[in-house]
């Protein structure tokens, strides 16, 4: 499929991949098969074994390599056969499967889908919100069955959650005003409605009085391949932002196939406000979102790619609203940067 | 898909589309959404938002406009946009989705799939059948995995009612005379069995004592897309028609996909025959004939799609019968208009 | 799909056609109906019908013909159109449908899937293992979601039941000397392990003593399309195999799809041995190994097939171990003799 390749996209969450457990994804279309050394850090190989073509992710961990379940062969992080078992024990010079560069950070495993010679751990990037010191994070997981834009859209112009999502919204989201800017290949796409009233799961994590009138702000920060900063917070009316609370979010989307996506998502809950609770609020904000994920977003943004179908987004001409312009500039970084890559061979 | 446009496609029965409720279906691949407007006239549109393609049919009706649930665009019974709650509410000039025009009558809804312009009210079909000042129809629903020519097909050559339906046959079907015969565009398959003994089905159908001989004649009236009248009846041997009960029935087929189609079927008891009980007796025969047309035809017809595959029905080189002789005709007049159509541009 | 023609492949296991009922099933992706004549012999024609190609076996068996469901017509065990009830019964010289030329022989149905002119009952293989004097054999039958040299690669190299089978090995397997050897057109894949311990199961079949030192050899015979005779056996260690005793078991590979494999296989047990249990035995034999076959080897073909999706087996390059010559030298042959097949038209 067309995606960036060198470029790190989240494969996990850090818990998915259990010591001693092997544990498989297809991403970008590429099957690959996860697991821990004798070290605990995360190592991913191509999940086809190359002799047979068996998956390895049927076999199971023999130290710090993978033993085929069919044949017995083995294979190490680097991805080389470690052992034959059959014969007289030669190893093929040719038994070898792909070493994916990985790095866990963030309680998120990371990996680098293109050349591994390129992958560098400098530009992974960096996500405050994510630092275990300062925030608590949910681990949510969805599989869609849409492209994995057409999830970073939905994020990135949230007009829609008036319309979707009565536990976030109210009627005032659609006055608010829209701003979306780009600093390099960043983009944001911001919100900011005055004078609301909140529906009361939204007062109490902003730490609102009932009824209080409000000022609120909804500012996405998108970066590629699809990682997603949402800032979500609010003030009483009129007060400046360093008085309100803020209940950050990640939305980070990788894509399984052409048609469908990996969305890993988590509310951020600051320790300074959070304290003691701070994990246990994360923990229960995040799973809180899952139903109207699951059943609000999850049929829209699914719809979506049924209607589309087998043609190019672009193709069908939509209707640009002034909310897109932060999901728009978004694509066209990405697709500038899928270019750039194709051309660079 | 290769289908006739310009002319009236049966859509729904009309009680499939309640006031207030979104209803959609999709015909000839087209997506398309039905509602009432406040007159109660059914109007359709197109199913995709053209924001981001999200199906219009998980929104809501608002006045006489459907409301797209992802981000609140609302559209006319002209496929016009006509509010945008977002920004300034400027509504883009590309904001629409096509509109399809629609009559309904006879407790049909009728549409039309080619150009909306062209759309002739004075060329929909008349059925006297399903007048219902004469007569009492019950409304039957099936959808078949097949392409809508089998089933025009299966309608148009029922020899095959002695081999499949104990309930509506005898072996004397076998024996019985037929007669095709063309109108212009209108295709007649006859079928007349003479000194029969019938079912008890079809003996208290057509008003006929127990075991009394009796001369049948079954008489399609096809005309496109796939709209067939089925006028069956019987007397008792050697008497003329005009002494006989008919049952009417109306087949008429709508394609989904290439591959599936809408069935709508319905039995047609003359109110001057069936009184008071002509309603209830409509309502079932119509519910007596789904079973066999479930577990008898429909095995049949969708098992000639899945032997056929993907290739084209002739270039099998199918046997032709001398029942063939109607669904034949009916075939040749199709291509002849969907060719002329494409030529037309 | 791409497949020998002029070969005699295996059908169905005999009993799995009964008298006076259709049996159909798909092979080399040709759909095709069998049944018995009056005298018992298996019949294989077309289950198409030529007329409007419903599929023939929802229809029934008429004395040696079978008549269409759908209306009426039917054909000989010759493939010609044999009665036409309708209308004259006059029969299209076109109304017929392939006629495959058959064979049951050691209990199993043969077909010939090429020109049935060229079928030749003298080339049918001779399988001593499957003479009912001297064998009783059992009969299982599975389904695989893989294509069926994947299967056939499984059977040639037995390395693999190491790891796959605790039931059938032990991890001396490993030690085995591999031979692959080539008379003519047959291939031989031969194991022979020396000085191991058995498990149970095969210290039972074997008859030896619990704790023997024993040694084993598992011999795979080759032919194509895919049929292998396994040879399994085993001694006291340095006890000549005459003294040995042999659990031989037939695995016969028969494509459905390009994708889907019809794996019929069965345990053979010698009548000298077996005596009056002999057919209990093979039964029970070959409903023992149901389980593995299904729960440990199907996952990891089936696995292959799906990391394999549509591209060519060959083009992955897969790594050659000394274990897989026998498996390399029959996709050869085969490669060969389908490649004469197509040059010769």
């Amino acid at each position: 499929m067309r995606a960036l390749k060198n470029i790190w996209y989240m494969a996990a969450w850090a818990e998915e991949i259990q010591p001693g457990e092997l544990f498989h994804r297809t991403l970008l279309e590429q099957h690959i098969l996860f697991f821990r050394d004798g070290t605990g850090a995360v190592k991913a190989i191509g999940n086809r074994c190359p002799h047979r073509f068996a998956p390895l992710h049927l076999g199971k961990q023999v130290g710090d390599a993978v033993e085929c379940r069919y044949h017995g062969l083995r294979f190490g992080a680097d991805g080389q056969c470690v052992f034959n078992p059959q014969g007289n024990g030669a190893i093929p010079r040719a038994a070898t499967v792909p070493a994916y560069a990985t790095v866990e950070r963030y309680g998120v495993v990371w990996i680098w889908m293109g050349d591994p010679d390129r992958a560098n751990r400098e530009v992974l990037p960096q996500f405050p919100i994510l630092e275990p010191a300062d925030y608590a994070v949910g681990h949510g997981y969805l599989k869609a069955k849409a492209h994995y834009e057409l999830e970073s859209d939905n994020i990135m112009d949230l007009s829609h959650i008036e319309f979707l999502h009565p536990l976030f919204s109210t009627e005032a989201v659609r006055r608010g005003k829209t701003e979306s800017a780009q600093e390099g290949d960043i983009v944001w796409s911001k919100r900011f409605i005055t004078d609301d009233t909140l529906p009361s799961f939204l007062e109490e994590i902003f730490g609102l009085e009932p009824g209080t009138p409000a000022d609120r702000w909804l500012d996405c920060r998108w970066q590629a391949p699809a990682l997603i900063e949402l800032y979500s917070g609010a003030t009483p009316t009129g007060r400046p932002r360093e008085e309100g609370r803020e209940a950050p979010s990640v939305h980070f989307f990788t894509p399984e196939t052409e048609r469908t996506t990996h969305y890993f998502y988590g509310m951020c809950c600051p320790r300074s406000s959070g304290g003691a609770m701070a994990d246990e609020i994360a923990r229960m904000q995040t799973e809180a979102v899952r139903e109207p994920f699951m059943t609000e977003d999850l049929p829209v943004v699914e719809g979506q790619q049924q209607m589309i179908g087998d043609v190019d987004f672009w193709s069908l001409k939509p209707v640009l609203l002034p909310g897109d312009a932060g999901a728009g500039r978004a694509r066209r970084v990405l697709e500038r940067r899928i270019a750039a890559e194709e051309a660079a061979g």
